[in-house]
């Protein structure tokens, strides 16, 4: 498999990272977050559903540990040496009587001299309460503390090639999103649609193939579309109901998100007097993305502009996004809301998605887009407004 | 959407998880995994990606916590009251400072009056350690302790009902193993086949629509075959070499793994022979399958059976599986492994697995079955050998 990054890329990564962990007094960093250790390493493989990590000393080579099976995986998705790639024997995997970071922490304490200050990965997917107590007890000669979301900062900011992943992403979620507004139409099965909707979206273009999705479809329907996060049934769409569609396209682990709404019949004109407000919100919005202009203040346009037409939004309307492994492909640094000072920067990327949620019926559309020098870039072309199949 | 299990069947499954609170003293269980949390409430979503969980009390009534965004989701998919629903304020999500798990925590002591020894799910998927800590310093009045496998041990022994979906997506895994087989071919990127399996995975049949599945397709190729955890990339498959298929069907949520192997062209003869000896491995096992054997006298006959041919496998051959979310079908209580001497009993369904994972090459197969009052029922039919495309 050809590399997906240079090893000048990955270099600078970790001169990045190394940068932050000197910041925050770190002399290791214990990175469990698979799309962190992707960022890393570049080592991709569905093996984080047992315990793994990557060791990134202050100086010095990395190390990768994982469960023996998985070892190889290491071996040809990554450029580590046979000697920092480590596999858990399979008698540790779930025991109640021992566990693999017992193991992985007697690595890192006797094999790789890990001591000082450690950072812990405290939030991340896949590291769990007695994962985390098992390290603890095995690195007793250590300190422990939360890195929070260190390398997520790191990412915050792309690379022209993250950006190339990320566009061809954006072509595939285009083509996604028109075989789902041709799927779903009355007395069709959700699952049906949504077997087109994924097929395409894992075939991809002819330049760049599908990978799979941090979320799978979400696809509320009917009295679903008051929710965000309802998969599909068996069931068929129903003529007179609206339905959500978050969606994404994927490249390489890069997504590009991007949600829309449609009406099989004439809507009700409370959805679409909605739907015209929150468009016009998610532009207004979208217009107020500059440099140095910070993720409240970008909210803060699309709260006035709603505001102003009777209504309110209670969550976030957005997220930075990049590389990912379900369940998320939230990058789980900077949110588009009050209190988000953090200022854009060129290179940025945001899933910015307008969900309006109702007693027993919503709304939802988005985009991702790129912070450029001037304002924001959309990397999807795809009408924003309320889709209606008359 | 019909509810996929009637309430006399939640009643019973509630019956036995108390029934193990009250043998290991839990006054209270928080149940954070996705597949216990569907288990004990039929609750369906894809909002595990930020904390939530089911409250389960020795006696009185349950309750789910999750994002205020995602309640709604609870209301349509249970049939928990409106006040036995809780969703957190949207300011919680992913912040440095606050954690939802501090608001939950909250409602936990103030509201449903959690103390005494609540049992937590401490080695679950979803559950982080920071959100443990959160949890903890809210309880500050309770004594938190590890519930171990709880629900998921009553989860072993499948009803009558969960049989009829585990059968329902052995019909698609069929279908699943199909499609591959023919989609695998020279030429061809391996993108282009996963659509199609996927495609034929999310439609099921006529009569039960497909679901996702816990794992995306496994699809490791060439050199990729000498690890078991690898997906896909946009590269052509190759005359001359073998690919290893693990994939599953899914109906809501239940799951029918099954992973074979195919050969592009002529295998080489120990790619071929040791096909032989390991399908003959897995049937020498199958038929020690019987109520009362013990798991690890299963994987004693199919140890016993390679050894005679020269032939070893550090690794477990199977697990229990059942319903479940990513980012695994298997229900993290018994193995097929040495040392694993729980006894076998009726309506237990295992995945047996056996991968053998050389340096460079690799050959896997595996059956899904059911423990009856006699001996193994594989829910899937297909072909064990080795599948060859000349």
């Amino acid at each position: 498999m050809t590399p997906t990054f240079p090893a000048d890329e990955l270099a600078e990564r970790l001169r990045r990272v190394r940068e932050r962990m000197a910041a925050q007094g770190l002399d290791w960093l214990v990175v469990t977050d698979p799309a962190n250790m992707h960022y890393v390493t570049g080592y991709d493989g569905w093996s984080f559903y047992t315990p793994q990590c990557v060791v990134v000393p202050l100086d010095g080579d990395l190390a990768l540990l994982t469960r023996g099976m998985d070892a190889n995986g290491a071996r040809l998705t990554t450029t580590l040496g046979d000697d920092r790639i480590f596999g858990f024997p399979d008698e540790f995997v779930q025991q109640p009587d021992r566990h693999p970071m017992d193991w992985i922490a007697g690595v890192l304490r006797d094999r790789l001299g890990v001591r000082g200050t450690v950072g812990l990965e405290m939030d991340s997917y896949y590291f769990t309460p007695r994962a985390y107590e098992a390290l603890k007890a095995g690195l007793s000669g250590a300190r422990t503390t939360d890195s929070q979301q260190l390398v997520n900062w790191v990412r915050a900011v792309k690379s022209d090639r993250e950006l190339e992943l990320m566009r061809a992403a954006a072509r595939i979620v285009e083509r996604v999103l028109a075989t789902a507004l041709e799927a779903v139409d009355p007395g069709v099965r959700q699952c049906d649609a949504v077997a087109a909707i994924s097929a395409t979206g894992i075939r991809g273009t002819e330049d760049a193939g599908g990978d799979y999705t941090a979320f799978v479809p979400m696809l509320p329907t009917g009295p679903g579309t008051s929710t965000p996060h309802l998969t599909w049934s068996d069931a068929p769409f129903k003529h007179g109901e609206a339905t959500i569609l978050e969606l994404a396209g994927c490249h390489r682990r890069y997504h590009c998100p991007l949600a829309r709404t449609v009406f099989l019949g004439d809507p009700p004109s409370k959805l679409a007097d909605t739907a015209k407000v929150t468009v016009e919100g998610l532009e207004t919005a979208l217009a107020a993305v500059r440099p140095g202009v910070t993720c409240e203040e970008v909210e803060g346009a699309w709260r006035r502009h709603i505001a102003a037409h009777g209504l309110e939004k209670a969550s976030r309307i957005g997220y930075s996004v990049g590389a990912a492994y379900p369940p998320d492909w939230g990058e789980h640094t900077m949110s588009l809301r009050p209190g988000d000072r953090t200022p854009l920067q060129p290179n940025m990327t945001f899933h910015m998605i307008v969900g309006m949620w109702m007693d027993d019926w919503g709304f939802e559309t988005s985009e991702t887009f790129l912070v450029t020098e001037t304002g924001a870039e959309c990397l999807a072309r795809f009408p924003r407004e309320l889709a209606v199949k008359p």
